[in-house]
């Protein structure tokens, strides 16, 4: 019958962010069932943020659930003002949203190059897209080119990777809503509202830009965004956390090319398989690789990290058991990085304490150690190409770079430039910040 | 310019319900600038509420402006559900919405039957549209149409004026959300996203329908709708505060009649208008109340209380200063209407405490003492017709009644019907619970 | 140094739903920081919840959380309307609440039965307290006094459990916020700023009391209940994945007990532990059984079900992948219990079936069939005490329980009673609900 | 009976910001009752901004419950920390937060200057407190002496006026909810749970300080007050309706000095007595100056701006009209003021117009346009003293400012500093920024 036929156009989800979602039956919803987007469910969205903030359990599926919601309402908006979109686009895009991150790993950011060197989950999701391509007989590679930036409108692909893309957008929305730190809210609907497509004659280079009136729309997204980094994506105990988790398999993989295999007993299989291969990011092309990846999330890595706690390699043993139990190293922010010799005193520091612990042995300590000393940076990567790419259409119809407004040119140059300072992981004994004091 | 021009095609504004709302620029934005329209600013939507719950200053504006927001998403769901609607017909459901509830006096519902007798606001909107219609030039006129239900396709009227109207949608979202009675929230884009019309192609018996999954969300309308009456709409504080400004209007009414003019100096002129005639329903038709209608609004009402606080009259003096320094009466609610003689005994202590005051003489006392006593009935009169009503299109494209659904019909039960239930508001010192417990 | 000292007396959790909580950095925090405590972060709150609102991954640690931030909130109105509480039983109230739910399984109830029979998680709740109790030293004893309904004071048990329990209280709030169905949200804190202890003087009698003005909300809640009861907790996609969870799980089983083990390798050592031993409630007290229970989570679950994708098992691979991928089975509710004979056939169809598509012989269909077939009764049980238990203070100073409130009754009467619908799980070609319709 | 005795402590009222909210019957609840509490009922918190915010109708009484409410929350914050605060100081504490704003006049700022030459609401504020306070018999003398500065115990003070107080957190969270300017919300209680007083033995030097982990709240807050200070508090449009409105009043006044008084006919009596004297601060020692104050509200200047909708006066009926029809002059920010010479072309072509208008004759035209032309200056005045005000207790107990802490110094540095900026308001016809421009 007609009417049901129709009813079954859309199934709803509910979404504590967005409201009720309508997903296409055609296309859309069984790419959302496929094994590769419903393992999306086991994928924490903030990686080990669950652990700083207990709200964060979200995960990447709910968050590609999102993209997809808001790359429907940016379509419907840049209709309304008088942008043709056919039937075909409007799925590609939707599609696109749908999948745009759909090779991240278990964790997200944190393992991925732990587990596959120079690892960019664009290329896994760009392989893991063609897989899903050929399955469902060619009907994304409109989706594909969009993602490709190959498609011949080029704000399709504006939409799902550039600085106002549907991907921040939600997720600098929900991880705003799930840890709590409301501050970070962006107010999405209002920047959805004022986009539009530029000159929409212009072919080739038509372009996403923001209307005039959505200037302080894009300047809050921005702050938004930088609040969000500082106390949410790069928290001193999140970066802790990454840290420890990383220090866990750089351990385990020593054990896999040392063929000491007896101490890491109990990996799951796709663990197991990408910590005793040496892969890099050319091995995407691998369809045995590809399986793995997609066998692969938080899951393996719990269970495995479970099973470490007893380890018979007493460092893995403690790694994991300080991951599962939550008792993180400290991590202690620095004005410049520390001395050689500083680092060397502090290395000294925690061997001696591994030895009174009965962890190491005087002859492993000192190499035990680096698995409880880090040092790295913390980047706030998303500044540095402000400047050149949110465009603002004016009211007398010429476009111009953000920067250039002078209404937000004084607070914008607070957010421009690349922020970049030193950290120190290290065991809460060694006061770090009390010795760099001193 | 090409851009600027479609740049102007809305006009943004910021609600806390439904965030930014697009006003078409094309005859939406001139009616919101109408006088009409801009009075709806100085109308509280929930009355004498306000004075019982301090957040709910919110006005028919702000609730206009969201049923035609509501009106938008709904016509967008429709026709993405393969009903098609044509851009005029877009626009007079629009302005429908926008202007449902143009007719409706100072302080809502409060007044209306004070000021004119058997006073229907329909009526009045309906007057006031055909005036915008002729200042707009004819462009009202299938506005007017579907306001009438007198065009060809009736869902369009279901949108303005049915159990799960636009009107209803926003104003039992947004009074919840300004009082503050988070259990009263509806679940709105739920109720949207499952509204279909059926059969598209039945021309004149098309009619709105919910789908089979919409079920509970319909559910969970009516049980918030009846959660806002009995502790919004109903409350007692809300009704005490209604007919003490009800009692206020009716003594200074009879100053009017009894030519005795110097005790209601000072009313506003509009006020004196309605105060001075005695109008009934069918005097909208003439220019000259109507113009003196669109005079009247919240601030006529209040500043007019505030120079009574001095009127010669002791009775309307008093009646003035409590609405304004918020000395209601008590409302108790009975389980059956009290007697003649309870009423006799209660007027007399009334008149008996008014003399003591010196508001009253013996001779006028018993005659005064009527405008502190109220008998009257809560209605919760949205109940009668639910079994009439709403529909529900089944998986197997049958369409039901919503109460022969085997899912809800024991809810639903306890839903429908029409409550009643008589109340009293007097002075406090009169313990009217106690006197009838007795 | 003074201040630091007392800088350290919190630590805070930032939380979606409460805001900021303060964690007393005595008893309580090392308390979430044991093992017991942290491993709920690895137990959804809804079970197999998220699968169909996928924003619902909340776990039980931060459900924990929540209701010991509610107590605090509690025990505040209490003391500022006069009833005494000193230290002690503050921090017992706070434990109480922190560990109410300690024993909770993995999938929170939809295993427990498949894992030990006649398990009861308040038993497990009890003895793992008991455990902690001793490895703090007895500084629990008081919370688990409370926790038994032994203090002298009754309305703490009432607060950690009862009608208006903190668990009750949050669970509602926190599943409502993160399904999104915004029409179960509530009003928690008019509940809590409503309760008070009477008679504060009466010792042993003393319990906890709903204030008069308090009765909406008291309403509101109950209704809240039932709404999230319905379209959450016995949502008929719930039902179905606590169903395939279960089939699979008694599949293993029986390889347990046939010492067919090749057929589920892989399970997690602990899962492995429950499978093949047949415990039952009274095993909580073997320290072993604790020890392992401890060790499960969700992650067990997931991990072994991933594992048992590639069972030799053909049905015990079917059901997990199923589960996996999400392709469920589809729940009909009826209004009564289907006949044997229907029972049969349905049985046999689903046999054959299986035969066809290769997972059974025509020997095993039969016998395989009842995995894939469940007849069970969604009971809302919540209801069944209702009537006894909600006391309201009286204006006038009695206590009375809540149906017997004359302006509630006839809401309340249609939300008492006990609501049980039989429901079948079967695959999707059985169009149960048209034979039984036929 | 004892039970209801204590049932009548708090009167709870509904806020849809903070929820419930518990007034105490004691003080408190009379204090709110009193005529000039009510009167905050009736004058809106942000002034002309509903103009362009629709949903931001709340006043200065939903306000003023607000800082009392978070009050409270503040005292027990502290008193958990340690910080002893008795039941006097608790009233005085709520008393001073409640009636903190009391001196506020009609549309809050915008007419305050036009009424009163060098008028501060401070000033005000602290002369109806001690009006209250003598009705009150001197109840409220601690309240005063808080108010004053004049306590022994300074941080009552800071937490009723200060950069971090009651006040400031309350109106900008507040605001943002009313304005749906999201990303403005301040994460209120995070800031609360961790403020402090040092030293707490320290007597008259102990103050608030906010603690080291508080830090990010408090750049938050910053931020946040920012974001609203531009987006919505120096609005173009907000602007604009200040300067309409003062122009009407100005142009009124001018009629008081006159002696033309047919002109302002119909004029509520207390904006009559204010625009018929020429008043200064000084002045509000005058019981009948506070007396005529008390009098005055909004609704007195939307009633007579009505009113003179009808005036002989074209200019002040053109201006009146303007207002309540929202038909405002445009504002227009500039680099730096403009010349003499571009100010006197502008007033001669809004001459030359409002003669071809019929608005003025040609004798009076460069008189009038006064009234349609204003240079002024934004100055986000808030900025100014942030260096030198907020205080954090490091985690090694010493206390610095804000700006000198480590962490935050390079993102505060964006925040300090006081902003002002040139802007005209003028019609429309004058396209200021292009003439500005060539």
């Amino acid at each position: 019958m007609a009417a049901s036929d129709r009813d079954s156009q859309f199934k709803l989800f509910s979404d504590p962010v967005h409201g009720f979602i309508s997903v296409p039956k055609r296309t859309l919803l069984p790419l959302l069932q496929s094994p590769e987007v419903q393992r999306l469910r086991r994928i924490r969205q903030l990686g080990v943020g669950y652990l700083v903030f207990p709200g964060a359990e979200h995960t990447r599926f709910n968050h590609a659930l999102g993209a997809m919601a808001l790359m429907q309402d940016t379509l419907s908006t840049l209709a309304d003002k008088g942008t043709p979109i056919n039937a075909d686009e409007r799925e590609a895009a939707l599609v696109a949203a749908l999948l745009h991150d759909i090779g991240h790993g278990p964790f997200s950011h944190t393992l991925e190059h732990t587990l596959i060197s120079d690892f960019r989950h664009e290329a896994m999701s760009r392989a893991l897209l063609i897989d899903l391509n050929e399955r469902f007989d060619g009907r994304l590679s409109l989706a594909l080119q969009i993602f490709d930036d190959a498609y011949e409108r080029p704000f399709f692909h504006d939409l799902v990777a550039s600085q106002l893309d549907m991907d921040r957008l939600d997720y600098l929305r929900r991880d705003s809503f799930y840890t709590g730190v409301v501050e970070g809210r962006v107010g999405v609907d209002r920047l959805l509202k004022t986009m539009r497509v530029t000159p929409a004659e212009g072919g080739p280079d038509s372009r996403v830009v923001v209307e005039a009136k959505g200037v302080y729309a894009v300047e809050n997204f921005l702050i938004s965004r930088r609040l969000m980094y500082w106390q949410v994506y790069l928290h001193k105990t999140v970066l802790a956390g990454d840290k420890l988790l990383q220090a866990s398999f750089r351990r385990a993989r020593r054990h896999y090319r040392n063929r000491s295999l007896n101490a890491v007993e109990g990996a799951s299989p796709a663990l197991a398989f990408f910590l005793s291969n040496d892969l890099s990011v050319e091995d995407v092309r691998d369809p045995e690789v590809r399986a793995q990846y997609v066998a692969l999330d938080d899951t393996d890595v719990l269970y495995t990290l479970k099973r470490w706690m007893g380890s018979t390699d007493p460092v893995l043993r403690d790694l994991s058991q300080r991951f599962i139990n939550r008792k993180f190293l400290r991590t202690t922010f620095l004005d410049e990085d520390p001395s050689t010799e500083q680092l060397s005193d502090w290395k000294r520091a925690i061997a001696d304490r591994l030895v009174s612990e009965g962890i190491s042995t005087p002859a492993t300590a000192e190499n035990d150690a680096a698995f409880y000393l880090t040092l790295d940076h913390s980047r706030h990567s998303a500044y540095e190409r402000i400047d050149s790419s949110i465009c603002i259409l004016g009211r007398d119809g010429t476009v111009r770079e953000l920067s250039e407004m002078a209404d937000v040119s004084s607070s914008i140059n607070s957010l421009t430039g690349f922020v970049e300072k030193p950290y120190v992981c290290a065991p809460k004994f060694l006061d770090i910040a009390a010795t760099v004091r001193a």
